[in-house]
């Protein structure tokens, strides 16, 4: 029904999460909007993420270059490093512009029941930096979960005896959150949690 | 922040309509689970519509070819042409696999108030095929709106003396909505429209 670079163009939208039919023949279809630099210039961006884009030698970050932008800043603090599960929590922390330390990106959090042992995620690699950049806090940024949870209390174990603080970040009600939708554990840690003002 | 790729592909995702700056980051993370075939057959499909479709010489459908598969069809009725203000309406009408008849996608519809006059909606064409390809029926099949009314009154205008049908889609209540929350143009169309049962 459709011609064929349409039909095409539509079943390649559907690659993209959370993108059906519906949209995905809106999107295709919005293409033919567009002027011919924007197309080329849409066209060349998938293949050269798809290409250029590879994890940093040292931190697993994001990055066209051996090391990420971040590890090749010698400015930044060197004694503080915070690991997250995803490259993703990266940019997120960076657009935050709080944090000045280091990353490191592990290769997923601990997960037995979906077969993710402690050997699957790279540890070695975050051990190793420890070791070696003389970093004296290490800050576990995952998001709450049994997997966060268990991926960090490993690692502690793994850190005991080395002079490191370990810290993660806080959990609890949420700003502007209502109350009455807050869920039980996350006002369970709230209360435990609970800080002197 | 973002390597230089990702960044354009972000500005690239942002060019589609409805689409913002967190869903195209979420977008243009999801490129890099895609397989190289899938990114290889994406990039391609966006130059490929975007160089190869064009208006079918007879009926302004969107096609790869000269004539569309629809003009082609020797096997349709030639009889009966379903006319609409955008090719998008072609393949809702063909998905629905009901109209068995030919199409004319006209460019836009006429609407004064934002200088779109007559002259700038290509009728001519539709006129010569209407008298040229012996149609019989002629049906607006525009969205319901002043300027779809404003555009079939002045269409069936022209063809005042001529031996052809002309009718537009019905309007109503939908199937399945809600009387309370259909709007009064609708219900007063429905209440002139009614069918006896």
């Amino acid at each position: 029904m459709y011609p064929d670079s349409i039909k095409n163009l539509i079943e390649s939208f559907k690659f993209l999460p959370g993108i059906g039919e519906k949209t995905a023949e809106r999107l295709a279809f919005s293409i033919l909007d567009l002027e011919d630099e924007q197309t080329d210039f849409f066209s060349k961006s998938i293949i050269d993420t798809k290409n250029k884009i590879h994890k940093c030698s040292n931190c697993n970050n994001l990055t066209e270059d051996d090391l990420c932008y971040i590890c090749s800043d010698k400015l930044r603090n060197q004694e503080v490093l915070c690991v997250v599960e995803d490259s993703k929590y990266v940019f997120l922390f960076e657009k935050l512009g709080m944090f000045h330390g280091k990353y490191h990106v592990l290769e997923g959090l601990i997960s037995p029941l979906d077969g993710i042992n402690p050997e699957d995620i790279g540890l070695n690699k975050l051990i190793d930096r420890i070791t070696n950049e003389g970093i004296k806090e290490i800050i576990f940024a995952f998001k709450p979960s049994i997997e966060g949870e268990t991926t960090s209390l490993y690692i502690k174990k793994i850190l005991e005896g080395m002079d490191i603080t370990v810290t993660r970040l806080a959990s609890g009600v949420p700003i502007g959150a209502d109350m009455e939708y807050v869920d039980s554990l996350t006002l369970e840690r709230a209360l435990n949690d609970r800080k002197e003002i």
